[in-house]
């Protein structure tokens, strides 16, 4: 229960439709992509760098819990109250404060989403490189949260690559202004890229400055289909030793493909166990040889088949079939987002394979292959003890694979509260304990979004 | 005057050849190319990240200012033990430590030389985009310290794009390693970027992780003589609107080809009063669109002549003759690193004029114009103490400009000593708060590069 005295305030600072505490209008801010629920016992929907600094510093003040949101798309829980206290919706901080062509910069507030930006952008010739899968639904704050990346971060980075500065309030209350409106800049500690990635945890992002990047002349896709994991993950390692950067190489595994076949049963050549789609851009006459080389780095012994897509949604109409059919799945499956040299992905999607047999747990890979950045989805019957035990065994072996193959346990969903039990694998006692004294300087009361990133207890 | 016993056990963590206490001996390790003059106590040459370790906790045991350094190089005073002390010289740790094509990864000590990075690379195909003009001479410890970038930033970033991870020590003599091998990772806070540009004031970098990039398939260059300022900022912002970014855009204003005609009579267009000197890359079949619509976004009023270089050589030639003149007028030049957004530049550098006249200042531009990145030298007699009064006043409404253009103080030099006095006009109380706070958490006794970075007293 938050103290009367709180709500009182909180009530001087917002108006009654942009407060809720009826438990039934906080259900909604309750959960994300992580599927656990945790109600807050009051949302707020500031819509000025001022309201979120008083908020702010009246959750310090009483020391009430007070977790940032965007649009609840995250998968690791970065968003959910899990304490309790106040969730911070930034849905109406919609304000696109500048779009500035000639220095490719637009600066908007964190409740602009993604989408918004990139319909904003494009008509000048640009976009924001940033592309979730969720890029339709989810914010640019949110983004910025959790250093977001999607299938064309192979040529063009994630989030951190892509922002120039924030405005944002600290758990003390202090609004701070990170990095610069220029792409060079060497004034002071880089706080900009600190703060992006850090899950809510440090400070309420309030304004985000944008580098826009050139839109690609032209796009083409290639389609390739293996008959076997071995040659695919060769093909992979071949593309990736070209010159040229695909703008995207996604990675389907035999397990995906079954899923589809099971729905789409002509979709697919028969004897396809790996698949990969792979996007290039640029000028038209540099596209062309860019296609070539990568159609030429396919061949392998177990190549079925690699062909030019006549056009982009073909490319990706098989990753679009299999995502409705993950969600079908998803209440039974444990989806990890691992990331290891592009090199060791033959050996880790070995090793997956005989975990997956050793364990007896059924699973389906897919993911950016292009940086190593493999979704493993293990699928279990939650209903069944022994099999979720076995799960967590084969989870924690794999894991210890990607660390030793010099991987990271999370490309792109960060840790919230789904991996913080696990973060101690990659990251050193030393390391995490700097991390740790980082939270306390910018919260010293662990009110912002508390107990997510680092490990219980 | 080093306490004894600290010295003595600096001595047993060190053999003689690599610690100097002889006066003459340390003098070399007094000064970088900011030209201020403070010698260090003693001088330590470590080879190992455990050295470094060893010797930072002594200093932090005994509070002795430590001051980490790669080749000297900075003109910005960031490697000067201003209040003597250590002077930490990791120019013999050099070792490469792994070179992996396959994952365009390349992890080295801090000692070793961004040419010898190039050097290690281009064999394979690829280069470390970072390219400060001491490229050939300065460390990646010391361009990392200070995100070093150079003119090809304006197509592939600076230092903070291009480094996975680090290896360092904490002024509490703690090794804490951030980051990750590959090109995704959203573990933890990014303690990277954090220390990319912190110019030794928060850990000493013992080992790095660098991303790697293909090499251009092919580069060519335009140079382009104007009449006058105007018609080349014109040419400036339009060349910045192109789609295709130039991998180099280089101004030179009339000041700077006065000087270079003092010298050559016959190298320049006569009525030349700015230059541009312009590198695209990229496929062959790209580059000569790329060319085409460069030269074409050249063209205004005052154009004298727009046309491809013969080589990059060629184009590169009057920078080249550029350089020892410049050194020559050094003792009587402040030389600046602003950066304002590119489609200010025009009133930037008309501003600028009038500020010279009005304090009767000559000054020579030029630099990074692709990144609004200008390099501001005024040009002054030390021994006239009423012209460096009027120089001074000047330079800070050059920096009052560059603020309320929206630009940044420095662009690629950093701070150091020479502008921590300033600093507070672009960093606002709050957010300088936090930086210092930040510094005291990783450096509780103010030892590492103590004074650096921010205002004194």
């Amino acid at each position: 229960m938050l103290p009367v005295e709180f709500l009182s305030a909180l009530n001087n600072i917002l108006p009654p439709d942009r407060l809720y505490t009826d438990p039934v209008d906080c259900y909604t801010y309750a959960y994300d992509n992580s599927r656990k629920i945790f109600p807050p016992q009051a949302v707020v929907f500031p819509l000025s760098t001022s309201e979120v600094q008083a908020i702010v510093s009246l959750c310090n003040q009483y020391k009430v819990p007070l977790v940032p949101r965007g649009r609840g798309t995250g998968t690791a829980g970065g968003s959910i109250p899990e304490q309790g206290g106040v969730a911070l919706s930034l849905e109406r901080m919609l304000k696109i404060i500048s779009v500035d062509i000639a220095n490719r910069v637009l600066v908007a507030e964190p409740g602009v989403l993604n989408q918004t930006v990139q319909d904003t952008a494009r008509p000048y010739g640009f976009f924001w490189p940033p592309d979730p899968s969720s890029a339709m639904y989810s914010s640019i704050g949110g983004n910025i949260a959790t250093s977001a990346g999607g299938p064309h971060a192979v040529k063009y980075g994630t989030t951190r690559d892509h922002v120039l500065g924030l405005k944002a309030v600290t758990a003390a209350g202090k609004i701070i202004r990170t990095g610069c409106y220029t792409t060079k800049g060497v004034v002071g500690y880089d706080l900009t890229r600190l703060l992006i990635g850090s899950e809510g945890t440090l400070a309420v992002i309030t304004e985000a400055t944008l580098k826009l990047t050139a839109l690609p002349g032209a796009v083409a896709g290639i389609t390739a289909y293996f008959q076997d994991l071995n040659s695919c993950t060769r093909a992979i390692v071949q593309i990736m030793s070209l010159p040229q950067l695909p703008s995207a190489l996604e990675f389907l595994d035999a397990g995906s493909l079954n899923l589809i076949r099971n729905r789409y049963p002509d979709m697919l050549p028969q004897q396809a166990n790996a698949m990969l789609m792979i996007e290039a851009d640029g000028s038209e006459s540099e596209l062309a040889a860019t296609i070539s080389a990568i159609l030429n780095a396919c061949k392998s012994d177990g190549l079925i088949q690699a062909r030019q897509a006549e056009n982009i949604a073909a490319l990706w109409k098989a990753r679009k079939a299999l995502s409705p059919l993950l969600r079908e799945i998803a209440p039974k499956k444990i989806n990890e987002d691992v990331v290891v040299p592009v090199n060791t992905l033959p050996e880790f999607l070995n090793t997956l394979a005989q975990l997956s047999h050793q364990y007896q747990i059924a699973n389906v890979n897919f993911g950016h292959a292009g940086n190593g950045n493999i979704h493993v989805n293990l699928l279990i019957n939650p209903d069944d003890a022994n099999e979720a035990a076995r799960a967590a065994q084969c989870l924690d072996k794999i894991f210890d694979l990607v660390i030793r193959l010099n991987g990271t346990l999370s490309g792109e969903h960060g840790i919230g509260s789904e991996k913080r039990d696990f973060i101690a694998k990659e990251i050193d006692p030393s390391t995490l304990g700097l991390m740790k004294d980082i939270k306390s300087l910018f919260d010293p009361n662990n009110i912002l979004n508390p107990g997510k990133l680092f490990p219980q207890g």
